[in-house]
């Protein structure tokens, strides 16, 4: 159920991204026209096991009568089990009104039906859901699994049914490890909410949420468990999302995992300890950033760019990609990368960062199983190891002292009069719907990054989240949104606009630089102030220098940020100039709305610019 | 904020659907260019008041510092209304740690601000959240108004507020009349969440949710209120969707609010007590559904057609219109609807009912906002009133007796050897996803039908919601459906398919006949007949049958559901056969997957059929 589509789909997905072996789930199999004897042997072609069978709930009942009909059910489904040639079968603890809610009751009746599973060869997972009647939690399920004392009776385990409501995993370590009968793996967002729903809808991989899956594996894998990790993890989008994409993010979210599990515990298994991935070189702010552009575009936004006081200094030697740059922030106007959307055509094509060792980020980055991207380059040029990340957006690898800047030619440009950047403060990327969690899993892991908090807001055209990661220095920051619902026929800016953000270390003599040349910066509306005035104690000279030059203000109990926009330039990008002062970490997403709706009025109001 | 875009887009939309007034909410007025000054003469030439601004949260404050600065944010809001021309501001009870927890020293910061708002002719509508910190419910928001003891405060009322939390707005009625400043409407389906997420995401238009608001409103009502009925829905869908079709949506709510208000309560007043919707007739039944086809989809549906049993009876007198008939179920095939989505296309265009009044009917779905469609027809032909509903289906009244028939010419076809198909037993409709909502209330109000409870259930490609909508004698059965996020690249059958069911008293003989001539009949997995066989205590002959015959099963406490369906043909409609054992009154939703996935096995093997 991680997957979207019918089993058929599914079996090619997970095979494909390298999965050693599978769970059914009842409703996959009830749809499939294949025999679980075909089943078996599709799964055998393409090199998966299937390790769990999950066909009912319920099996417990005080009423003995309704017991011995649930038990007549569960030997259909084992004798299914020998066709379909899955050994383990789960039981969750049940939701009825007729569970049992004594323990030694209980204990018997999943006695009963591990003997009809041992003389089949086959053994009972017995899992606590966090809602069962009786038995919620790891402890009272693994109570009845050690009264049930048979050799074909175990313990599931599901981290979400553990994490979701607190519970402590640490006792699970002195659980026997042969009694650890199967594992179920499935991060969470933290939110408050009834957990049926949340844990139907908003599961995620593991390292996509907030709960501590390291943690938790720890102990399963201390308590000397050594069966599968399997992925339960019921999500609204992977439920549509192309199955082989989702697939690939699962097992990315895996080797993470494997990752942030080593080192952690001696009591783990050796093969644990030692994680495969090549660890992540530390990174030191952007190389640079490139923006696919057209015949259209590519002259608004370089015209931008002088005002912005960028001066084009190079040239590339065997493309028609133009380096601009100010103070330590970089960006190329790409104009071989063909674009669809028409003329004006305008996006973020890529950003590389700066590693201390590109050869192993890149390896990294392969390990994780990034899609690697040919490079065509002339002899002389610097070798750029990139990889492309879920939006589109190549991710390049540069080495401090950007030797790729000698694939540039100087231009000997008149320099522009600078505005005061300095360097890039964060690259924004607007994430298509179905690959927001993936995309967040992906720039974080590739890039040894830590996560934000997610924050929402009510945009006009619907709410957007955010979610952005950087390294522990913010040097490389990347801001990810998505609408919470895909966005439809009416909503306008679909795509929505991604966006380059330069620091200054004083926003208004910038902004005062930005008017006096020309920039094409966004008008803010004065009742906007007003409110600042209202609600802030902000100096009279402070607020009227914002009024003036259209900058808006946020802060944090950390610090301060202020900030400016430029209109939407081409079809989708657009610049932003950011102040932090101490030490804000956020982006003035609370100021979205307000910018949003300027853009909004700017592409009612006439043609593109 | 219960409709998308800048506040510019939304002043158009409600002005458009015919509202009287708006609520001002700060962030839209924040993010507008428009002065305070400038809104207010813009609602003028729209002939829209200002009923209301909600310019901030958390007034009130145990620092008596923090108040004092509460209060001069409070006083520069007070001072903007009066340019807004706005004269009652929503106050809410507080959320924050500082809330104040004594009544009395609340109302005694309630009384400072009334006091500051009453010296410039204002007032104060204090309003219970139902996450408040310390006021929750609307009995001791009205407490601290009571205390408060100023002429300028007064209490405002949110039918979500109060409905949410359960409590009992019995006492509401009782209320002096004059103290009730503002009422906010909002409906919501009956979730299982934390009360401010339900809140924030999940409000509906009076009518659409689970809500008694008929019953909410005459308690206020009642007690003497005569201010604006106002709507205050967050809604996710809304937020995104076409602000022009939200407002008219809206409005259709209230409408049908004060219908189901109407003649509720002696106490209410004359005006309230006579709705001037015109009543909805009695329908009784399907007149006939119709199919959109064209050059290539057409002879495959009438192919299909004359597999079930049905007839080509008559031909259009002036357009390219089949009529076939089985029983009482009669479909129209009309090949002069253009649609665009190429060659092969087919969708159901139009259903009709028969209602006692045909005219009455059309005049109420007038009266309530359905657009009336423009009829060509020749001088003999029948006078048939259509609107559309929101998805696109016309909708035709039709009287009783069926003299629409008279259009049709008889064909004289040789009959077809009938399958035993009695009447169209329900029009199943796939939603757009911006539209479902709408469609529903629509549905419900225009033809004066009750809804059924709304199911979810795990589709091969995402969740999908499915809510029906019937007459008390079940003639009329309109089944709606809907993706619950909207359907992305990958998902396949997008739009969704369509079908017409149709009700036969013997559904193996039924299917014996359709086998015999030929039906394209969808094939079900052996899978599912065994799992039928292990869960339930079927005949062991009337297994047999439904694994001979394709057939699915479905029970509930009322009776049971056999159903067997046939290919998609055309790009989105098929058809399916049911019988109704006693009195199941819903779909089989519950073998929906199983459905899907065959269509989808289909799709992926071959070219359309």
């Amino acid at each position: 159920m991680c997957l979207s589509g019918t089993l058929e789909d599914k079996l090619a997905a997970v095979a494909a991204a390298g999965f050693d072996g599978i769970e059914v789930f009842e409703n996959d199999l009830i749809a499939t026209p294949w025999s679980p004897a075909e089943v078996a042997a599709r799964c055998a072609d393409l090199g998966l096991s299937i390790d769990l069978y999950q066909p009912f709930r319920d099996l417990d009942s005080v009423d003995e009568e309704q017991f011995g009909r649930n038990l007549r059910r569960a030997e259909a489904k084992l004798d299914l089990m020998v066709a379909l040639g899955a050994d383990t079968v789960l039981v969750c603890s049940s939701v009825g009104d007729d569970a049992v809610a004594d323990v030694d009751r209980l204990a018997g009746q999943l006695h009963t039906l591990a003997e009809r599973a041992a003389a089949r060869g086959l053994r009972i997972a017995y899992e606590a859901l966090a809602w069962g009647r009786h038995v919620s939690t790891w402890d009272r399920s693994w109570e009845a699994v050690r009264r049930g004392d048979h050799s074909a009776l175990g313990l599931c385990l599901d981290s979400f049914h553990v994490l979701s409501r607190g519970s402590d995993p640490t006792g699970i370590a002195d659980l026997p490890g042969e009694k650890l009968f199967f594992l179920q793996l499935a991060d969470a967002p933290h939110l408050n909410m009834d957990v049926l729903q949340w844990s139907r809808h908003h599961r995620l991989f593991p390292g996509q949420g907030g709960f501590d899956l390291p943690g938790f594996l720890g102990q399963v894998l201390a308590a000397g468990y050594s069966g599968p990790l399997s992925l339960e993890v019921f999500n609204d989008v992977f439920r549509q999302t192309d199955p082989a994409r989702t697939a690939v993010d699962a097992m990315r979210s895996l080797l993470a995992l494997e990752e942030a599990l080593a080192g952690r515990d001696p009591r783990l298994p050796e093969r644990v300890r030692l994680s495969t991935l090549p660890p992540a070189p530390p990174v030191a702010g952007y190389a640079f950033t490139e923006l696919a552009v057209d015949g259209v575009s590519g002259p608004v936004i370089a015209t931008a760019l002088a005002t912005l006081g960028f001066t084009h200094t190079g040239q590339h030697r065997s493309k028609p990609v133009q380096l601009w740059e100010q103070g330590r922030a970089r960006v190329l106007l790409n104009a071989a990368v063909v674009r669809s959307d028409g003329a004006g055509a305008a996006a973020i094509s890529a950003l590389a960062v700066e590693t201390a060792d590109p050869v192993a980020s890149a390896a990294r980055a392969e390990a994780l199983l990034a899609p690697v991207l040919p490079r065509s380059r002339g002899a002389t040029e610097a070798d750029l190891a990139a990889v492309a990340a879920p939006d589109g957006t190549e991710v390049f690898f540069c080495r401090a002292g950007a030797d790729w800047l000698t694939d540039f030619l100087p231009t000997r440009s008149r320099p522009s009069p600078s505005a005061g950047l300095t360097h890039t403060d964060h690259v924004a990327l607007a994430q298509p719907f179905d690959h927001f969690d993936e995309a967040a899993l992906f720039y974080r892991v590739v890039l040894g990054l830590q996560p934000d908090a997610t924050t929402e807001v009510a945009a006009p055209f619907g709410l957007v989240r955010h979610r952005a990661v950087t390294d522990s220095d913010h040097t490389v920051r990347i801001g990810l949104s998505v609408a919470l619902l895909r966005r439809g026929e009416w909503a306008p800016g679909v795509p929505d606009p991604q966006h380059l953000a330069f620091a200054t270390d004083d926003i208004f003599a910038t902004a005062r630089a930005l008017h006096a040349h020309g920039a094409p910066l966004l008008e803010v509306p004065a009742n906007y102030h007003d409110d600042l005035e209202a609600r802030l104690d902000l100096a009279p000279e402070t607020l009227a220098a914002m009024r003036e030059s259209g900058v808006l203000y946020d802060r944090d109990e950390h610090g301060e940020y202020f900030h400016l926009h430029t209109h939407v330039l081409g079809s989708r990008v657009f610049f932003e100039v950011v102040q932090r002062i101490a030490d804000y970490t956020s982006y003035g997403t609370v100021n979205a709305p307000v910018r949003m709706a300027a853009h909004r009025r700017l592409r009612m109001a006439g043609p593109k610019r």
